[in-house]
C-alpha cells in the first residue's frame, strides 16, 4: 500500500521545525505539546492540504503553514478527547498520554495552545490574498467549533446518537468528518476556488470512509497496531458503523464510500491526482 | 463613578443575539456557552475596543463583531480556569460555574467551542480591508497562545513565579495584560494603525493596572461584590502584588499605573477620549 510519503516527510520536518515560545517559564507548556505533535501517525489531514496543492498544480510547500495548522489543531483534538473528563484514555499512538505524563491541567493548556498557535501561525505564516486567506481560516474556525469538530465531541460524550438525538453519519460529520473535508477545502480556498464542487465532495466522502474504516478497526485491529487497547468504542459503549450495521455492513458502507471518493476525485482531476488517490486508498486499507 | 453605559448596552445586546448553531443536537453545548458568556460583568475588554474606535473617530458599532470575539475568548478563559484540574472554582460573578452545572466534559467542550466562535465569527462578520482583519485576528491568536494568555495561565497554574521562574509582573502581562491591550490593538490594526504608539502604551498599562487592582479587591472585596469568595489567591498560595508588595505597597503601585496610563492616553488622543478615560479610572476604582 503506498501512500505520499514525500509529503509526509516534509510535513514532519516542518512540523519539527516549529517552536511556539522563548520564554524559559513556559518551556514546559512548549515541551508537552510538542510531545503530543511529535508522536508521528500519518499526518493524513496536512498531506491532504499538500497533495490538494499539488492537484491544483501548485507547489506543495506553498501551504506548508495552513497543514501545519490542521494537525495542530487535530493535535489538541485528541489531547482533549483524551482527558479523563472525556474518553479517560491513557494510551495514544502506543505512547502514554499527554495527561498521563504532565497531568490534567498541563494537557487542557497545551490543547488550547496548540489551538491558539494553529490560528496565529496560519495567520501570520501562510501567503496568500488576503482575502483568500481569510476565507481558509474562516473554515478551519468553522469547522472546529460548534457546527464542527467541538459540536461532534459534545454529540459523542454525551451518547446523543444511543439517545435518538441525532445520527451517526451527522456525528462523524461533525466530530472528523468536516476537519478532514477541510484539509481539501481550505486549499481551494487559498487558491480562490468557489467552485470546484467534484473537489468538495471528495473531501467530504473521504471524511466518511476514515470513520467508517476507524469504526472497523477498532473490532479488528490488534492493540499494537492501533497504538491503543483495541475494542474501546464498545467499551464506551458507542454507537458505531458496526455495531449499527454489523462487521459485514460496514465493510460493505466502506468499499461503496471508498469508490464514491475515488469516483468524485475522477471527476475533479480527470487528468489524474496520484496522491489523493493514494491517500483515499490508504484510508480505505489502512492497518491502524 | 461612571462607565460608559451605552457602549456596555451595545456589547451586552449584541451578545445576548448571538447563535452558534442550529443543530439541535448541540443545543445543550450551546446552552453551557451561553449560560457563562451571559453571566453579566463590565464587559472591559469589548467595552475598550468600541472606546478606542471612538477615540480614532469611527462608529463603535463598526467594531461590534471583534469585541465581541474579545468576550467570546474571555469567557472560555474563565470555564477553562474554573475546571476542578486548574483553580476548581465553584462560583464566578456569585453563579455556580460552567463545569458546577454542565459537568467537567461539557465545560471543557463549551470553553473550546467559545474560543473557535471567536475566530469563526470575527472572521466571517468583521467588516474591513482583509489584511488589516488578518493583522488584527493574528494578534487575538497571539495575545491568547503560548505567549499570551495560556501562557500566563500555565505559570500561575503551575507555582513557576514562586519557583523564581519568573516575575509576577511577567506572569499577569501574559494571563491578563495581553488580551486587555490587544482589546485596544486590534482595533488599531482593524484601521490599519501601526504607529499608535501612545495608544499602545496605554493599552497596556491597562492590563498592568487591571491585575494590581484585582490582586487588591481578592484581599479587601467583598464575596458579594466579588462574586466568589474572598481570598482565594491567598488560600491557592499565589503571589500577588498584596503578598509581594503589602496593601499599601499595591495602592501605591495601582495610582502610579493609573497616573501612566492616563499620562499616555493624554498624548494619544490630545483632544480628549472619554470612554477611554472612564474605562480607566473605573477599572482604578472599581468596587469589585
Amino acid at each position: 500500500m503506498s501512500y505520499p510519503e514525500a509529503l509526509r516527510a516534509q510535513v514532519e520536518r516542518y512540523l519539527e521545525g516549529l517552536r511556539f515560545s522563548s520564554e524559559p517559564a513556559t518551556a514546559g507548556l512548549e515541551e508537552a505539546m510538542r510531545y503530543s505533535l511529535l508522536a508521528g501517525g500519518k499526518r493524513i489531514r496536512p498531506v491532504l492540504a499538500l497533495a490538494t496543492a499539488r492537484a491544483l498544480g501548485r507547489d506543495p510547500r506553498e501551504v506548508l503553514p495552513l497543514a501545519a495548522a490542521l494537525e495542530l489543531i487535530h493535535t489538541y483534538s485528541l489531547i482533549h478527547d483524551d482527558l479523563p473528563a472525556m474518553d479517560d484514555d491513557a494510551l495514544r499512538r502506543g505512547r502514554p498520554t499527554c495527561h498521563v505524563v504532565y497531568g490534567e491541567e498541563v494537557a487542557i493548556l497545551a490543547g488550547d495552545g496548540l489551538y491558539a498557535e494553529a490560528f496565529r501561525h496560519v495567520l501570520a505564516e501562510q501567503p496568500g490574498e488576503p482575502a483568500h486567506l481569510l476565507a481558509a481560516v474562516c473554515e478551519l474556525a468553522a469547522a472546529t467549533g460548534v457546527n464542527g469538530m467541538v459540536g461532534g465531541q459534545y454529540i459523542d460524550v454525551r451518547d446523543l446518537v444511543e439517545q435518538g438525538e441525532t445520527t451517526l453519519r451527522r456525528l462523524h460529520e461533525l466530530k472528523t468528518g468536516r476537519l478532514i473535508a477541510a484539509s481539501v477545502e481550505c486549499v481551494l480556498l487559498l487558491g480562490g476556488g468557489t467552485t470546484l464542487l467534484d473537489f468538495r465532495a471528495f473531501a467530504a466522502e473521504l471524511g466518511v470512509l476514515f470513520q467508517i474504516v476507524d469504526d472497523i478497526l477498532d473490532v479488528t485491529g490488534t492493540d499494537d497496531a492501533l497504538g491503543k487497547p483495541q475494542g474501546s468504542d464498545e467499551r464506551h459503549g458507542r454507537s458505531t458503523y458496526v455495531s449499527r450495521y454489523g462487521l459485514d455492513g460496514a465493510r460493505e458502507m466502506a468499499a461503496e464510500s471508498h469508490r464514491n471518493a475515488r469516483a468524485a476525485l475522477a471527476r475533479a482531476a480527470p487528468g489524474g491526482a496520484a496522491e489523493l488517490e493514494q491517500i483515499a486508498d490508504f484510508i480505505y486499507t489502512r492497518p491502524s
